[in-house]
């Protein structure tokens, strides 16, 4: 494939962004400013990363106005929001976006009680249940599951091998990742006469308008009622979502975190890596709660809170001084201790004398 | 569809309690306390949220006779275990439970060695392999594959996608969510002569009677002989079994846990949502391991462990108390060290009076 | 099933150990230490579990030069690598491995533009996509999805239900276990005017060599380029590799662990369970991560990091150590407080004289 060049002028046009340095440097690809040759369009989006533009091979870097470097050699093109100016001009090298034909694969298994939208793509092996509803302009992948009741909105994208249960609810534009579960049993289970006794879970699971669901997430049915995600959440791939717990509009859960039974996430809340709620916890909107941190209590409105248990930013960054507090206090006792050495000799002399 | 209604006294029938109140109050739904309109029956489980009473809309409580309230308006239904209880209303709400028909259906695969028992349920583009046995009443879930030699017991409840490979036993009664993988190779890796060398993982694994294995966990299979999970163990979604792993009776495995190889986990254990145990260890009948707590050492029956590295919660709570401790100890530090200036200065004058 | 019986000698002979002891010793099967009986072969890999020797009832036991040991009815094969040796005798007892027949299965779906090798197994409703490559005697288990313009290499072994999207590149000898996802999005959104924006990740995820890929694990693809696996990678079961990660030659990385967006690991790295890695960080050649640690800045080649956020072991260990440094502080104020006391006592007489 014969490659295209871009000036920096087109890149700026296409990107929204204006020219600082020489406008005709061409480039024919992209990559990150640590990767990139010297016909590679780089961004900086993090001035945390300023560094990297010195000794990044790229001639033609696309960075925000606070950037305020003048480099010999190097073209920059000034952009509002460097990393979706970026996202514009990948945009023009990308690969064509996968097509997915508007039809039912023949090796597709769709029930006769269900009802499929216009234009709606069904991949080969995926199995639509008795009752189900998929809306217009869905994509259903290879292998997925979707149980008897449950519906799919317009326009969402399923990947393949996706398992959604029956009577589950799914809105609008929502994109679901491969190897999501949607509607398993909440995890609940009672001490009875004869040993453990589970407790059915007969509620379900409701998804509404552009949601994302990461690779292998599970978010189980309610035990009664309904679990939510609400408009616009974002949950990273292996995100566990408990029984019951309802999510808040457009808040984000990153990889491999954990929201335990009947948690109450707020809007617009942001719960980074491999962090866990606890059950029954109410976390306001807004709130932060920072990776691998284990939160036990509720969380006021845009809180941030850290490590397990969670507290604020300062009591951790006050039990992280720990071991340089103690060895300073050691100090002091030493010190004190020496002094209090020398007293007991000045003491016992002025005693004798 | 119409509502139905029951009043207090029906509810009261049907849960085994005792109404306190108006037995003639009517309801037509159920919710949580929070959540509850007046024509919900609602309940209490837990003293702990005994507030959330007085603020719910609900006029139709179930409780447990600990709880002594007299609130006007309200009815109570008090019974002996509220929870269980309340699942028996739930029942009554509940959807009709989803019916598998007990056939294999048509795009199903399954081997002409394999056995299946009567009553059984195949899904569509399951795939059951040469010589696997699956006992009667057992359900297999649309896309689920079971591997060569491997048996499924009786009344077995797979749900769709779900992966069990080659030689795996499964008992009867066994409820496994989707995306579970039963039978994964252990991670097992030597230094060779030529880099790292795979270790053969050639065992299995044997999971027994009335266990329930959440939305995407993996069981991986035992090097050499078999890990175990016993009789009526519960696994949470996206919990990781290591190989030879054993997990004792009735065992509760809550979500995104992790358990190294070989590790023997007794009988009534429960291991709380993110912890982790080492390799190799043996963790007591009946101990408890808290939230995200990572244990690297045996723990004795009846233990309570939580941290990393897990400790006694005694101890635990003496760490978390470090910083207010090293406050404390400050504070005496500069009084004495107040004191010790005015005997330094008093001193002098002594010695030089 | 007639059992068959091996004396130390033709163990011996297997393993290329020399036998210390009884060399007509004959077993007839193989298990750990803990679990024999005196049929069974037993090995000891770890000097720490040497104990169990002598309460173990295997009268024939592999173990390594560094075991000097002698016990009387016990027989001792001596190997330079008693894992390794180990293997070669489990090979002898382990069941003939699972055959996957050279053919297409006539339920699966494969794209006519798909180019298949020689000898390749393709599973029951394994779905192969458009232009999909599948290098010489791989296996593509049942009910896979393999994405458009995809290839995988040779020799490779896809377990049952992975998930593979379009465009990524799979070398030869690769393993990916069920319920893998490789390609999936990785996780970019911008706060945009009208709310969260999606940043489209059009890159791709290339796995080299040798790699081998847990259950259940998560790959996404870069935002643009790749997210790349070097050879020989091991990932163990839910690891979560985020978009642009490199991970390289021979790192393992253990169950439940994750690695954030355009973090960069090295060659033979070891990141233990549940640990996490930061974005964009830099993990040296050989650098070791403790399990559950939270790495948050770079690691040096060859460091060992613990903890969250991660330290040196020494300061971990100082940081372990501060109750007990605290508790000892605070006897020695005490003594302080005590002696302090004193001399105003003594003072006061001496001024009162």
């Amino acid at each position: 494939m014969e490659k295209k060049y871009y000036t920096a002028f087109e890149i700026a046009k296409i990107t929204g962004g204006s020219v600082f340095g020489d406008g005709n440097v061409k480039i024919c690809g992209l990559a990150s400013l640590k990767e990139a040759c010297p016909e590679d369009l780089s961004f900086l989006a993090n001035k945390k990363y300023a560094g990297q533009i010195l000794s990044s091979k790229s001639l033609l870097i696309i960075t925000g106005k606070d950037f305020a470097g003048k480099i010999a050699e190097k073209t920059f093109i000034i952009c509002d929001n460097p990393n979706l100016a970026f996202s514009k001009a990948i945009a023009v090298f990308a690969p064509p976006p996968v097509k997915y034909p508007p039809v039912t694969h023949p090796a597709a298994v769709v029930a006769d009680s269900a009802k499929i939208g216009a234009n709606v793509h069904i991949g080969a092996c995926a199995v639509i249940d008795e009752n189900v509803v998929v809306g217009d302009s869905s994509v259903i992948g290879a292998g997925c599951y979707i149980g008897q009741n449950s519906s799919v909105g317009k326009s969402c994208l399923i990947y393949p091998n996706v398992s959604i249960r029956e009577r589950c609810v799914i809105g609008d534009r929502v994109i679901i990742h491969s190897g999501a579960v949607i509607g398993s049993d909440g995890f609940g289970f009672e001490a009875g006469p004869g040993g453990i006794v589970k407790i059915e879970q007969v509620g379900t699971v409701e998804i509404r308008d552009d949601v994302e669901i990461g690779a292998n997430c599970a978010i189980d049915r309610a035990r009664f009622g309904k679990t939510i995600l609400k408009k616009g959440v974002k949950l990273d791939n292996m995100v566990h979502i408990a029984h019951n717990v309802v999510v808040g509009e457009y808040s984000m859960l990153i990889g491999q975190c954990g929201i335990a039974g009947s948690a109450e996430i707020g809007r617009g809340v942001i719960i980074a890596a491999q962090a866990g709620i606890s059950g029954h916890l109410n976390i306001g909107d807004g709130a932060k709660v920072a990776g691998a941190s284990g939160v036990i209590k509720d969380i006021y409105p845009g809180q941030v809170m850290v490590g397990t248990p969670a507290e604020s930013p300062r009591e951790f960054m006050e039990r992280l001084a720990a071991p340089k507090k103690i060895r300073q206090l050691s100090e002091r006792i030493v010190e004190l201790e020496d002094k209090i050495s020398r007293f007991e000799s000045e003491l016992s002399k002025i005693k004798n004398s």
